[in-house]
Parts: C-alpha cells; structure tokens; sequence
C-alpha cells in the first residue's frame, strides 16, 4: 500500500510492504496550501503515479488533506477512539485506478465543555501505540502542540497548546523581537526560559520579563529568542503534565523533540522520541486493519 | 506650571494654575516616535511655545520622552516609592527659555529576581494616591498593562503584563484571526472570554479553543476577537488580583476601564474608574515639590 501523511505545508509518501515496511519514500513541499485550484488529484498522481502505474492500488492518506480546506473533508471521530474506531469511519475519495481514502480527525471536549481536535496526529499516536506501555502521554510538539492521554490502545483525551504559533506571533510581532537576532538555538538560554516558567506570575507577565532582561542586560540579542522559546515550552509542558508525572512520548521532528526532552527532564518527568516515520507506522497499521476492496 | 505626558504615540499638554487645576490642555498625535531626528525642543515649541512665551517657564514632563528613545534618558527610581523620591531624581534637560525636567521611571524586581520598569504610569498613579484609602491596588490597562500596589502613598511593587501587544499578536499574525471580522465590541462573547479565564487549562490551551469554537460554530466571525480579549484580560486580572480581594483602581482610557471593570467584577473584586486626567493630577502633584530654580 501507499501511505501519505499530508499536511498543511508539507506531503510526505511511504511505500509499504506486507509487513509495513518502508521499501521507498518521497517527499515535497507540497502541502495542501501550495496545491492550487484543489487539484489534488494531479499533484498526487505526480508525486506517486508510477508506485500506482506499478500496482499500488490501496493509499491512505491523513493529515489536513482531510480538512475542509483539503481534498475531501472526512469526520472527526470522537474519543476514546482506537484503531477500530478510525479505520470504521475512513473516508473514501473518488479516485480512477486507487482506491483511495482519508483517515478520519479525531475530537473530544476539555472540561470545560470548548471542543478539541486533530488531524494527522491520531495516526502518528496509533503508529507508536506498541511501544507504549500502559497508561501513557503523547506529546506531538509544533505550532499547536497536541498532548494526548493513551490507555488501552485508544486515545482518550488530548489537549492543544498554541505555543509553537504563539512564539512566531510574538517574536515578529511584538517590542519583544527588537531586542532579538537570528541565532542557533542557545540552550542555556532555552533552559532558562524553562525554569522561569516554573517561577511564580503568569505566561503575560513573564512575557513582559523577556524585555526588561534585554533592556537591563541580563539577555543578549542572541539569547532572547531561546529564552522566550524555553519560557513557552516550560509552560506548555508544566501545564499538560498531569500532577503525579507520566512518561512522556514525544514525536516530531529531532531539533524539536530534544528541546522538548529538555522541558520534560526540568519538570521532573521522563521522556522517550520517537522518530519522523511514526506517521508512516500509523498508516501502515491503519491500512492493515482497512476492508480494502 | 506646565506639564506634559508625552508617551510613544502620543503628547498631551496640561496648563496648570496654582492649585494644580488645569486652565487648557493640547493633545497631538506627536508621541517619540512620531518625532523625526530627535527634534524635541521644536516640537515641543511648536505644540506650547506659547504658553511658555506667555511667562510659564517650568516644564514637567513624564512618559517615554525620558527613555533612551526620548530626549533626555532619566534613571529609574527604585520602588518603593513616592512624591519625595521621585522629586528627588526629576532629569534636568538644557532648554533655553524654560526650566524644564523629566519624572525619572520606577524599577523594581519580581519574586523570581527580573527586573520591572515603568514610565509615565508612576505620575498618573501619583495623581490618584489621594484617592487611595489604605493599601490599594492600581491597574492602568493597555499594551503593557500595569498592576502596582500601594501603600503609605508610596508604589510598593509592580508588575507588567504584554495583554495588550499579545492581543494584537496573536489576532493579526495567527490562525486566530482568520476567523474574525472587524466588529464592534460584543459584550456578551467578551465576558464569555473572561468566563473561560477561570476554567482549568493553561491561557495556551485556551487560545487553541478560540479556533476550535469558531469552527463548530460556537463563535461567530464578529464576536471572535472579543472573546479573545476577554480571555486575555481575563487571566491578566485572574492572575494579578491578590488571594483576598482588593479593590481596583484602574486608571486610562474609558473604554479600555469599562472592559477591565467588567472583567475585575467576574473575578468577584471591586473597582474604581479614574478618568484620562491622573496624569495632569500626578505633574501637578509633583511640580508642586519640585524645587524649581
């Protein structure tokens, strides 16, 4: 079968073999925002025809190719929800010579009732389902990092944080950014970020702090930056884990991930990456539960 | 005397008689950055060059004009403190036809040890002390919101919180405010923002539902960006109330205060509005200890 885990900015394909095995992959920048005029169809069979002209019938695609913006809005199933619960609401999308579908989105409701949801997360999360060992969070970081709580095999929560667009919207838009220059990370910096979230006063109040630090001296211009991205992530992460402490399963990008198993370890808790490719396991056991015909 | 509150965007001009009533005023949309080349002097001619023609020879001037940015950088007085210590360090700048003088800002640190710094609400805070009865706890709201507490008519503490800059961050340059349309305030969407203030969650949780409820249809394009400042302000005042209720004395626009009172109220505390004109209060109040000569 074909995987393709289709995002917003980027479209990555997997092809697998019987036992889910990657044989081949390809990438592009070719999220679903660069496609113009919806013609998904032919930007697919671009990317992957000659895996379909060479017998790949079966392809299943998730991510935000299944939003409203996408190709085909498939539903959002509600949690709890596991690999059987997924794979009973795929979306079919008519395709000449594929049989082609679209993993459903996943939603739930925070406690105070404000709805939640996920798109191409859920499959990454079912693709590193093995290796978690009982009850266990999901930390997916980005510009909406999601954290999900995992227990029999089934996702049964998950919260989203806008941490990753909030710290775009605040370094480029914001007094803040003019004390910053570009830089490599600085991971003193980033820790110090992270411990001051643990200081008392709010997420505003710290945000002022990153100014009158630079004013006063006390963080250079190729520090803040980092500070302000380890101050966001610190409260990110003092705030989804739950009080008793869990180990938590990153999965994402390498640069991100280790910033995040930084974050993770100054709070106390335990931290395991996961690789890229978890959305390719994902698919893989998605597709192997699927009634292709 | 004439006194000056000559911010970032704006300058606002108060002659004052002897008992420190004001007998006209000039406003312009002439704040430092507004102000080409550092030509101070001749904006300031141009603005009341007549009122000092007219005999007025002492100049007091607060706000940023007395920042690195301004005309004369004046240093920042550590809190606590009042009139005396504030008189006690006013900047002389050379001027010739007028004895003029900048009110030096205030600094303090926060529990975690970063540094605070105002300038400009230290007058406007000033021009209320008399109004304050006890222990009291005054807000001036706006892009860099300030909470300071006050006692023995002195400014104990303070801490600032970016609210304001973050709002508009966040509603220009993130997916926030695809969803929303330029509207009047909506009251209702707004309280429902400062509501959702006070569930569990972390503020970037919560941004993350502003999208969520416009996309099931919770929240509609027109009242998205007040239910956004409703959140925002929400935790801002959430988090700056002491444990045992205080009694809020806000001071700035009124718009901006009706917002606040409404927000303060939700939190179960009680408020006092102070009009636009502390600042002139606060000049005269100063001016009055200021050994001019």
């Amino acid at each position: 079968m074909i995987g393709i885990d289709w995002g917003t900015s980027s479209f990555r394909a997997f092809r697998l073999d019987a036992d889910g095995a990657i044989s081949d992959r390809r990438a592009a920048p070719r999220g679903i925002l660069a496609v113009e005029g919806g013609r998904f169809e032919e930007e697919l069979l671009r990317q992957v025809g000659d895996w379909i002209a060479d017998g790949e019938r079966q392809v299943l695609m998730s991510g935000m190719i299944g939003s409203r913006q996408g190709w085909l809005e498939a539903p959002y199933v509600a949690c709890p929800a596991g690999v059987a619960e997924i794979v009973a609401q795929l979306a079919v999308v008519p395709c000449e010579g594929a049989d082609l579908r679209v993993v459903p989105g996943l939603t739930c409701t925070d406690a105070g009732g404000t709805p939640e949801v996920m798109r191409g997360e859920e499959t990454q999360i079912i693709g590193v389902l093995e290796e978690m060992d009982g009850p266990a969070l999901a930390c997916l970081p980005g510009s909406h990092s999601k954290w999900a709580e995992v227990a029999d095999a089934r996702i049964v929560r998950f919260a989203t944080y806008l941490s990753g667009e909030a710290f775009a919207a605040l370094r480029g838009h914001t007094i803040l950014g003019r004390l910053m220059r570009d830089a490599p990370i600085d991971l003193a910096a980033f820790d110090r970020g992270v411990a001051r979230a643990a200081e008392p006063g709010h997420l505003l109040h710290h945000l002022f702090g990153v100014r009158t630090l630079g004013l006063f001296g006390a963080l250079d211009e190729t520090q803040g930056a980092s500070y302000l991205s380890g101050l966001l992530i610190g409260h990110e992460v003092r705030a989804a884990l739950p009080a008793g402490g869990a180990t938590v399963h990153l999965i994402g990008a390498a640069a991100l991930c280790d910033l995040y198993t930084r974050a993770v370890a100054a709070c106390g808790a335990r931290s395991v990456v996961h690789g890229d490719d978890a959305a390719a396991r994902g698919l893989a056991r998605l597709g192997r539960d699927a009634a292709w015909h």
